[in-house]
């Protein structure tokens, strides 16, 4: 496995310093220790929204960094939660007083340290509302988690409660809008080849050349079961039909489909994918009302993809329009 | 190598229904012979733009149909030009009446076939002016092509010569707009791993674990030299010399740097590239004025990035400004 890497012990650090580069006069980046934030924060009276987690799922979180969506990002190393301190750091210096929501994917690691963050920034005064995503519906209890997992679906959630703090709502509205998204919303992923971690050098599990690994998790942990490689159709269906089974949307809902690639599979085939899965909401009776495709929760090169479906009603439809602007994710300002 | 693929002939049909679907309201799909278009062509009075080239580079072209970009695609088979016919029928559906440039890729079928359709769309009375995008410099002929072959680069042209478009440029300012981007516009890639195209069911080249291939082509096709694996550092400095070379820029230039992925490449790694690419045009005494870093003009999942170095000017840079709103590129509007 080849990498563009230079010191393994460095890949976060050069990965944010390019990323600052990139987008100067948009995002800020604080080293040592690492967090991005807006470059106009904090926005004065405005909810400010904080997220993080281990790195290797760019875009996710810094990405999402903007107006209508993230204040601020904590990478934490590759695959392994930030520590409190520069959790602190960021919600300290994007509060605008009106308080901040910490999104949270629910894995141990990141539940224990942001917990520990919030529980000083409180202390300085600052009021914290915490939400875990748990939209993974491959498995009940994981390798790094109790309870589902927190995977693609954390970008709508970022998407919607930034919404819903851009256009002035308070913390307990926020963090209501953050709620409402994570009841609304279901993922399951599949894996057709894995990643390496830089630092580990191997890949973090093998797969036979006529196996795929359905349920995969966003760091290549294990999922529901190894299955059969099979035509995308096939694939598409195993993933699509847990995800709806659970989510158990009236017929005639209004949802939105997202495809997530996981970082090596080419753009072309998550289009088939989307086909696919277009063609199954239909036949289920459910409206595809908004879309989206793309590389957006990515596990470093792994080859596959994930299905989140969001079940929208009015309110969230409209703070899925509404405009945003960060590097990974823009339209309509 | 696996793949999300239903039958290996009809990925281009199930991509473009996936995308069709997906970007429903903004695009149309004529299937047979395949063009894409704006759901709002032909723009009456607007300079339409219509590019194409093989498939396996999404997302272009399609990707970047829309308001301030291109008005057709027209994407043929996996790395294979597509015939004069839908070239033809997506200049038809999309001239406003004030004529169409023809935004090619240097390689000698798109070169052929968008010839003989400029020169149908013609006898039917649609004025066409066609450019040459040859922005590689990494061989002067190769494979596929006589001169020096259209890489990356192109999205910067389709951007810049869109932009003029849409602000109401005549067809000969356009071309112009569209000319003077390729004069001020040079690339060169390299990859770490191989790409398989679907019907061939195995890679189109193989690397040593100990090697990468300088100079690469966008179908894989061979470049400059085999050379060690090195840190990323290295690697950055063997791409973009040449480019810088060629380029010769003046100190105080300002320049438009674009890190671009091969498709398998995590994001990360990109911006680990962007980080040492910027070093470097600073210590060339280069302004590093914008940025675009992301997978966008790939080869299936060839692991590999390339750097694409734009000279810009006043216009220039407000034709990069302006605003865009494509499935894959966006802002401002």
């Amino acid at each position: 496995m080849k990498k563009l890497v230079n010191d393994p012990r460095e890949v976060v650090t050069e990965t944010v310093r390019g990323f600052a580069l990139a987008h100067a006069g948009a995002v800020v980046l604080q080293e040592d220790p690492v967090h991005l934030r807006r470059a106009d924060a904090p926005v004065a009276g405005k909810v400010a929204i904080v997220s993080g987690g281990g790195s290797g799922h760019e875009p996710l979180h810094a990405g999402f960094i903007g107006y209508g969506m993230l204040d601020a990002a904590v990478p934490g190393p590759v695959f392994t939660s930030p520590t409190p301190d520069p959790i602190v750091d960021a919600t300290k210096a994007v509060d605008g007083g009106a308080g901040v929501l910490h999104i949270v994917k629910n894995y141990t690691g990141d539940v224990l340290n942001f917990e520990t963050a919030a529980e000083l920034a409180e202390a300085e005064g600052i009021r914290v509302v915490s939400v875990l995503v748990d939209d993974d519906v491959a498995v009940q209890d994981s390798l790094y988690t109790a309870g589902r997992r927190g995977v693609a679906g954390t970008v709508v959630v970022e998407k919607l409660a930034g919404a819903a703090a851009q256009r002035g709502d308070d913390l307990d509205a926020v963090a209501d809008v953050a709620r409402r998204a994570i009841a609304s919303t279901r993922s399951m992923g599949l894996a057709l080849a894995p990643c390496t971690v830089p630092h580990a050098g191997e890949p973090s599990f093998t797969l036979g050349d006529d196996e795929v690994e359905l349920g995969i998790g966003i760091h290549g942990e294990p999922g529901r079961e190894r299955i059969p490689m099979a035509p995308a159709d096939v694939l598409v269906e195993q993933v699509i039909e847990p995800v709806l089974a659970d989510l158990d949307a009236p017929r005639g809902s209004r949802v939105l489909l997202f495809v997530n690639g996981m970082g090596g599979t080419p753009l072309s085939e998550l289009y088939i994918v989307f086909r696919r899965a277009a063609e199954i909401l239909s036949d289920q009776g459910l409206e595809l009302s908004r879309s989206l495709v793309g590389n957006h929760v990515t596990s470093l090169e792994m080859q596959g993809f994930s299905i989140t479906v969001t079940v929208l009603d009015d309110d969230t439809t409209a703070l899925w329009d509404a405009p945003v602007e960060t590097p990974a994710l823009r339209w309509g300002r």
